[in-house]
């Protein structure tokens, strides 16, 4: 199930089922998912506790250790998406919804390069 | 963009140009997008901090505080979009792959109702 | 070292041994400390993830995981120990600092039984 | 209250007589406190979030930030206080304790340099 043809929808139908098959949507609280997700997102980081910015970006090269983190990030996924599930949520439309606030928070002339309101940008680095 | 008829890809889509717009690309190596997806992760959580797992239930009934619920669903899934970008990982693969790893590790008929391996199930509780 | 006697200076220059011991200032940047504090609380919260308030009270009759509970709050400590050393903060005078702000935030007469604003405490739970 | 004369039962009564002239034990479960420490945690992850390990050292000569950076450490460890009080535990042990078992699993000769087994250290660097 590759991106360019997977909805969002047939994820989420995919963890609707893994959850009913299990009997688990008496655990699955939107307060129990939130710390599950925030849980898995802390395993995702301390795969770039120890190592700077620059070498973080070299898992691309080493297989291993990306299908490791492409599971991590699977798994802080898989939250969000029983999470959208229980709470009746469309994903994509919140995703699109906070693309366009973001939009209007950080115009793209403005932010150009500059990650945030104090990062002065090139010239005074 | 509704979760029946998006793909992940056009998400994924969505975020890269959101990201080369602003030529935000140097900031986004995998240490710093997993901090991101923790701390946004963290703000979802807050949300639920301090009730209970029913109470937190009843934030379906709250259509405001809903909205600002899927706010930060959409805040951590968007950082794990750019990473997924920046690392060339097929997002939807990763996830049935997760899925099917956890069928194997979790098979229904022995988790039942039981959240993990210490959960003695109901006839104990 | 028991609490009673044990001065936070103390617990500062145990870490700071510990750290200079194995030339580890060099990873100490805040940026990673804040990192690994994020983890190990992250851990230590998923000894917590599916059981309820009430049950995660019971941790107290639980010797073995009562332990694990306090690896995983000592480990949380040590790195804002570290962190308190590389950046030269007195976490006594942070601490005692910051709750006398929250004295005046939470003032005792309002937020008695209530955990925040939103909470309208027991006459309407 | 500096680091120097302030035992850590000090901060824990500090904590407690907070906690408790607001009546807020019925909240203090070990699974809410878990989650706040993980929520502040990620709050002063955020003040390094974009930027380097180097930059993030420089937060020492900016007072104003180092003031929230402060703050933001103190909110972690005071839901680590309330913990420790809520299950009993004494924090100086639990911390000597961890670093004496530290010290078995990372030896000074072993792992000077280098972060952890994955770290070939400065001569491959």
């Amino acid at each position: 199930m590759p991106d360019d043809t997977t909805t969002v929808a047939a994820l989420k139908d995919a963890m609707r089922r893994f959850v009913a098959e299990r009997d688990w949507e008496q655990f699955h609280s939107p307060k129990n998912l939130s710390m599950g997700a925030a849980v898995e997102a802390a395993e995702l980081m301390e795969h770039f506790l120890w190592v700077d910015n620059d070498a973080s970006r070299q898992v691309v090269g080493d297989p291993a250790r990306l299908g490791e983190v492409a599971d991590e990030i699977a798994d802080v996924v898989c939250y969000l998406l029983a999470m959208s599930n229980t709470l009746g949520i469309d994903l994509s439309d919140a995703i699109t919804t906070k693309l366009a606030k973001n939009a209007v928070k950080y115009p793209a002339e403005q932010y150009r390069g500059r990650y945030g309101a104090e990062d002065p940008g090139k010239t005074n680095k």
